[in-house]
C-alpha cells in the first residue's frame, strides 16, 4: 500500500521498490489505483495497467499530468538506496521521482492543502521504455482519444527540473546480413554472415551526428546499435545475423525523411523499420506553456530523449516535459535523482497549479 | 523400431526420420540399442545415452566402428527425401549415412553373412557436435577408457569414402566487447559495445587461413565468427557485446601454440577459452590403417573437421575417419549423400574385415 501523505522523497523510494519492468506493471498499477481512490474528489478508472483520474470542478482549463509507470530492466540497482542527497536506484530518475510529485500534487488536492485554478487529471501506463506498439497510452490514444483531452500535458519525464519541448523522434530498424551456412571446419565453403556486419558496425562507429537548432533549442541526433544476432551452433558458420539499430532524430524531419536517412545510412544492404514514433515542435506558444517555464524560473530547453509529448502534440494538445529526474541518469546501472529537485519539481508544480492562468491573447 | 535386415541406403533414411539434434539422442540411442540387441553373437550395453557392443571370439586384433548419434540443429531438412541418386535430410552425409553403414555390419556379422577376421566393436554416442564437454565418447573415455580399447578405431565421419587421417584440432572463444550504457536518446554519453566490436569482425573478415603440408596430406585451418550478441533493450546503448569464434587448426600446432594464435589475432581484447579439442596427427603407419587404405582403393587425405580420431588418438588407439557422406555437405540446409557412396562404404568394410589382417613387420 502506497502512503501519498509521506513526503515526496519517501514516496519516490517507495516508488522504485516495487520492481516495474515494462510488462510487469500490475503490481504498481494497483498500488497507485488503490492511492488515487482514496483520494477525496477524484474520480478514478482502471483500463488495463493505465490508472487515469481527474477533478470535475468545471474550470475551463484542464491540465494532465501524465508518467510511465514501467522501468527499463533491473542492472543490479534495487532496492532504492538514499546516499546524502541522493536517492539512487533503478527508475529513480526515469521516472518514479517524477509519479512521486504527481501523486503528491492529487493527494494535496484531495486533502485540500491545494486548490488548483485549473481542472487536473492524471495518466499513469505502461510499457513506455519498450516498443511504441505496445505504449499504454498510445493505446489509449487510439482506442479512447477523448480520456487524453487536455489544454496542456506535463509528462513528468526526467528534465532536471527545467521545462523541456518538443522531442526527438526515434526509429527502430534491422538491418540483416546473410550468409552461407558450412562447417566451420570448411569454413571456405560458407559465407560467414556474422563477418559480413563489419562493414555495418564501421559505418556505425563512424556515424557523425547531426545538431539542429529549432525555437533556439539546440538537438543532437544519434544512429546506435541497439542489439546484435547471429549464430547457430558453434561448429557452423552463420548465414544469418541481425544488426537493430536506433536513430534518434531532431523535431525537422518528417517520418518519411527520417526513414530514408537511415535507408540511405545502410544503402546495399536490406533494412525493414520495426518501430516508428515521431518527433514533436518545441510548441512553446501555448498561454499555459509559458506559465510553467515562468514557475520552473528556467529557460526551457530542448527534449532529446522521445517522449509521449509527440503523442499529445499528434492529438492537437500542447505537452511539455517536466521533471525531476536527470535525463542523462536514465537507463544508466548508477541511476539516482537529487532528493532536492523532487522537492523543487513539487513545489514549481504546486505553485504553477495555484497561480492564475492567464489567457491567451483574445481569449481562449 | 529399427529393421537392420533392409538395404544400407533405406536404413539411412529411416534413421535421418528419427530427429536427433544434440541433447535429444534418446529416442535414437533406445531405437539403436533395442536394433543391436536383435543381433545374435553380440554382447551390448547401454552407458547414458551411447551404446556400445561387441562380438567376443578371441581374435587376437579388435577394431572398433564409432559414431554419433547427433547432428546439428534442423534447417528445414526433415524428413529425408530421395531424389534419384541422391539422398537429402538433416544428418544425411553426417553422419547417419555412416551409422547406417556401422549398424549393418552388426546385422551381417550376427547373422553370419560376415565372418570378420579380427573381432568387433560398436559404439554409438551423444553430444559431438555441441560443446566437448558434453561429448558422449569422451566421457567414456574419462569414466571408461577400458571400453573404447581396440587396435584401430574408425570413425564413420563423413569422408566420401575415402580414408581420412588425422584430423585439425578445434578452439571456440569468447571475445567480450565493453562499453558504457546509456540512453540512446543521449548515446554521446555513453559508449557503444556493438559498435566496438567493428575492428574484431574486420580481422575475422581479412582473416587468411594457413595451409599446411603434413605426411602428404594437406591441411587447411580457419577462424570465423560461429555466435555474436549484444544489447538490452531497444531505447539502451549497450555495454556489453561477445563474439564467439571457432578456430580450427592443423595437427603441426599443439593446444598451447593454438590458444596463443587465438590471443594474438585478438591482442588489446579480452579473449576466453570456452571449448578446446586438441588436434590428431595422420597416424597412417599402423598395418590396419594401411589395410583398410588398400581396401578403400583411394589415396587418403587429410581430415578437416575435428573427429573424435582425436580422442583415440589422445587414449593411443590408431584411428581413421571413414564415411559415405560428403564433408563438404555437412551443417549445410542442403546436407545430402549419394545412394551408391552408402553402398560402396558397406563393401569396402565388408571386404577389409573379412580380408587376412597383415601384422606389421616385426609382428604385434
Amino acid at each position: 500500500m502506497l502512503d501519498l501523505s509521506v513526503d515526496v522523497c519517501s514516496l519516490t523510494a517507495a516508488l522504485i521498490d516495487v520492481e516495474s519492468v515494462s510488462g510487469n506493471e500490475a503490481v504498481l498499477a494497483d498500488l497507485v489505483e488503490q492511492a488515487l481512490r482514496g483520494c477525496p474528489g477524484l474520480a478514478v478508472e482502471r483500463d488495463g495497467n493505465v490508472v487515469l483520474a481527474r477533478t470535475r470542478r468545471r474550470h475551463p482549463q484542464l491540465v494532465t499530468l501524465a508518467g510511465h509507470l514501467d522501468t527499463v530492466p533491473i542492472a543490479d540497482n534495487l532496492p532504492a538506496r538514499e546516499d546524502g542527497e541522493l536517492l539512487w536506484g533503478c527508475g529513480s530518475s526515469d521516472m518514479k521521482s517524477g509519479l512521486a510529485v504527481a501523486l503528491r500534487l492529487a493527494h494535496l488536492v484531495g486533502s485540500g492543502a491545494l486548490v488548483p485554478s485549473v481542472d487536473l487529471s492524471w495518466v499513469f501506463y505502461d510499457c513506455e521504455e519498450v516498443d511504441a506498439s505496445r505504449n499504454g497510452l498510445g493505446r489509449l490514444a487510439r482506442e479512447r482519444p477523448a480520456t487524453l483531452a487536455a489544454d496542456l500535458a506535463i509528462l513528468l519525464e526526467p528534465t532536471s527540473g527545467v521545462i523541456e519541448a518538443g522531442c526527438q523522434g526515434t526509429l527502430r530498424a534491422v538491418v540483416t546480413l546473410s550468409g552461407r551456412r558450412a562447417h566451420s571446419a570448411r569454413s571456405w565453403l560458407g559465407s560467414n554472415a556474422i563477418h559480413a556486419a563489419a562493414p555495418i558496425l564501421a559505418r556505425l562507429a563512424d556515424y557523425e551526428a547531426r545538431v539542429v537548432d529549432l525555437d533556439g533549442l539546440t538537438y543532437r541526433e544519434g544512429l546506435n546499435a541497439v542489439a546484435i544476432s547471429g549464430g547457430s551452433a558453434g561448429n557452423v558458420v552463420p548465414d544469418v545475423c541481425t544488426v537493430t539499430v536506433n536513430f534518434r532524430f531532431a523535431p525537422d524531419r518528417t517520418q518519411a525523411q527520417a526513414r530514408q536517412h537511415v535507408a540511405d545510412v545502410f544503402t546495399g544492404y536490406p533494412v525493414e523499420v520495426v518501430d516508428f514514433a515521431p518527433a514533436a515542435a518545441p510548441g512553446l506558444d501555448h498561454p499555459l506553456a509559458r506559465a510553467i517555464i515562468d514557475a520552473s524560473g528556467a529557460a526551457p530547453q530542448p527534449k532529446l530523449a522521445w517522449t509521449d509529448v509527440a503523442r499529445y502534440a499528434e492529438l492537437g494538445i500542447a505537452a511539455v516535459n517536466f521533471g525531476p529526474g536527470d535525463p542523462n541518469l536514465a537507463h544508466t546501472r548508477e541511476e539516482h535523482v537529487e532528493l532536492g529537485r523532487i522537492v523543487a519539481a513539487e513545489r514549481v508544480l504546486r505553485s504553477f497549479l495555484a497561480g492564475p492562468i492567464r489567457s491567451a491573447p483574445g481569449g481562449r
